[in-house]
């Protein structure tokens, strides 16, 4: 039973999630269907490669994303399968897959053969004309290969990186707002290791990264690591982006004396 | 494995959704639960007949598809399991299923035999005691007519058409707004084929159709043909529903120079 | 099949939900994943208590409740399993299964065995990391008892309960508020059999309880018998809870003359 896992900024008032569903089932019957995320802000391609980057490792190996956060459709940009050593993807070529492409061995292929699409293709929905058939026919054992042709220049988007100065001050930025107004940063945990860590964000400063969110008391700002395995700034029982009043981009500098 | 969608007015907070899919699993394990929607708005059951034209279908033949937006629940309305040539519907009597009913060969049914349905039955939650069971029955294999006696007079909402003058001008309207704040109308692409097409819509005049979101300017308004094959009205990267000030029911006139 | 719902505070935006399945997945491939809600009030233990003592008997024998709303996650709070003659559920020991714990022959066991957590634990998202997993090993057969050691003082909840005088008047609360502004009281239905009840809540004193919400004129506030089998407020195809300006915790009193 292979898995398929779906993400799209389409919300799940629309009705157009169930209908790829209903499109996979036609053509797969022994899936398992998991949604990830559909309320993606729209066209926000970015948060999109954070989110199947933090959740794509928890999937057993041979899962499915399938993902459609596609401003371009109808337009000349064109429809991809990803293979990785561990996953397939499957989406619009526009840089969505960023982070599976570069992972060793990644290779793209364009779905550019009309036997594996819907009968009827439309111009503003290839989630369910090419996307979900594209997914289902790989949950049935068909190769990437025989659903179109290899493509060498798959769309790949800049991502920033935080950086280390030599005396191991960090700069980096806020990625993510959670719903709770927690600010997951891409500061991995190994640069912040020891004691005496600072943090300047949004002209504040915090002291001290903390065990837990449970050891900070109701209302103060705290810096931890987040399950993600970097750095985190949250409130306790609070809401740290409304505090700060920040979003994703956020700069955030970090040192130790 | 059979496949029953779901579609409320329920929202996801409750609880309600999650209580009727565990007693559809008490009653018919091998089954594919897919939600359409639960987020129609409070008893509006023209949003719900339209998602459910606009889905039921992409999905295979035989689906079961359980709709409860049941502002009459304990009254005497009647319960229903509506059968087309494709799929099964399960429901309140109150218009929800008028389009499946416009089909060749549909037929109706009430669920008026108590065996088939929870022991206890509640004057407020049908979908829990009565629809959620009547759908597991049939994905178990029972038949609608033993489940009840064949209704002649379902109700059925007279839903509006578009019109076409002997000019070939058409008076349409908006039938659907989108999480995109984008116009769906109910006006069908054979009626808008060739060129020159112009639009009057909340004072505003559109010029052309256009082949896809990607081909306008940001912040342009633009007609298309959207995934249902009816025209569009959409702003690039915005909303036209705000921009423009208008929802569902909204007047729409197309002329062609 | 085993049958696992899940109830987190998560929301659907950031993916957490999506994760934990990815993990039951990994473990346990022939279960059936049931949201229950993940749009709980951040952290509100109560709201979730609330929710899963409705929705849990709907669920067939067997089945595993996870659930997830964890303001202690990464102090010395406690992972539990607790196990009734119906059920199992799967979460943190602060009070979350007060309700299946007053259960006769309910017994707790503290997740305390690391072989069943996914190898790494993170501080911020034992639903992944822990939580995630003992359901999963749950649904593929393992006892509580093999994943960790008894605990006899779980944590438990001190539930209010509604009172009833000796000329039978009753003091009770609004439980909870539905999406549709009704008011979900503690009140059973067979303290208001009969005749006569009269109630006041928020200053208001309304006047009989009603058979269904579709026999009031819209705009009216009745009472009636909720699907829960307790007493109910609600404004026909409007919102009890923002006319009234009342949320979970307003008393309410009925008498009968």
């Amino acid at each position: 039973m292979a898995i398929i896992t779906l993400t799209t900024d389409f919300g799940l008032a629309d009705g157009y999630v169930g209908i790829m569903k209903g499109v996979i089932l036609g053509i797969a019957r022994d899936v398992d269907l998991v949604d990830l995320s559909h309320n993606i802000p729209p066209q926000d391609v970015r948060e999109a490669i954070y989110l199947l980057d933090g959740a794509a490792p928890y999937f057993p190996e041979g899962a499915i994303h399938l993902a459609v956060i596609d401003p371009g459709v109808g337009s000349e940009r064109r429809a991809l399968v990803v293979r990785t050593a561990r996953a397939c993807y499957v989406g619009p070529d526009n840089g969505l897959f960023s982070r599976p492409l570069a992972e060793p061995g990644a290779q793209a292929w364009e779905l550019d053969r009309s036997e594996f699409w819907l009968p009827q293709v439309s111009r503003t929905f290839h989630g369910r004309d090419i996307f979900s058939p594209a997914a289902a026919h790989l949950a049935n054992g068909v190769l990437p290969g025989e659903m179109g042709r290899p493509v060498v220049d798959p769309v790949r988007l800049a991502i920033a990186r935080p950086t280390r100065a030599p005396d191991g001050a960090v700069h980096g930025r806020v990625v993510h707002v959670d719903r709770f107004g927690n600010l997951i940063t891409d500061v991995p945990d190994a640069w912040v290791a020891g004691e005496g860590w600072q943090c300047r964000i949004a002209g504040e400063v915090l002291l001290g990264i903390s065990g837990a969110y449970a050891v900070a008391h109701p209302g103060v700002l705290l810096m931890l690591i987040g399950s993600g395995g970097t750095l985190e700034i949250a409130e306790r029982n609070g809401n740290a982006a409304r505090r700060l009043g920040v979003k994703a981009g956020e700069p955030v500098f970090l040192w130790s004396e």
